[in-house]
């Protein structure tokens, strides 16, 4: 496969660029993440969106844990050739670890981050098959 | 003004965190620039989004010399506090300084980026008004 694509991109001096994920659908910001070479490629080559997780130091396959992932059906790139946008389905309707569609359920009201949005499914009853460190599903 | 809301967000080793902006009416995704708790501040303030220029090194109240401001409905925060998410109304229709309604307008395709929208405005019908120097439009 020519790669001349993967050049492109303008990855920062961290091998990184910002991954956004928009729900295909609902048209929701669903998330942010960090792509590096290897996770745009495996995500291009699968269809399904892989990151790199900053806190674990290694490639994500979004949802290998809890099934949630993201089928990929659009790739954009940006004027500056920095950051990366997904058009994705996100498989069981819940992007966030916390068990919310979107990771971004703050909103800023009258100086303060007010959670607007309940978790569809605890964290609890997602990762229930699994016995992860703290922490381990953070990006 | 207390500033608790502030310093609940995770801003990078750089004082910086990515801010998406999202077209409250299209829910088309934007761009994607930096703020820095200045930025933010001024852009609670005025209700205009001002983003950190990291090439230029100094605050960017976006729209400044096109007239494109970004009028902003709503700031969201994500789960790590780390990212943030404005719903704004794009002032002109056009987000991105190649004269595009969003920076996002190149769709991967069998191995290419292929562009898949002309721009409403040109660059120099934009800016005709100002003599700026080369990158000056860059975030």
């Amino acid at each position: 496969m020519s790669e001349i694509w993967l050049k492109k991109v303008n990855w920062s001096d961290d091998g990184l660029v910002p991954a956004i994920a928009q729900d295909a659908s609902s048209g929701r910001v669903l998330m942010m993440a960090w792509m590096n070479h290897e996770a745009l490629k495996q995500t291009v080559q699968t269809g399904e969106a892989v990151y790199w997780s900053r806190s674990r130091k290694k490639l994500w396959h979004k949802g290998e844990e809890s099934g949630h992932v993201q089928r990929v059906q659009e790739i954009r790139l940006d004027c500056d050739n920095d950051v990366l946008l997904l058009c994705v389905e996100q498989v069981g309707g819940i992007a966030c670890h916390t068990g919310r569609e979107s990771c971004f359920f703050r909103v800023l009201t009258k100086g303060r981050w007010v959670e607007v949005e309940t978790a569809i499914k605890s964290p609890e009853a997602i990762y229930s098959n699994t016995l992860l460190p703290k922490g381990m599903h953070k990006k």
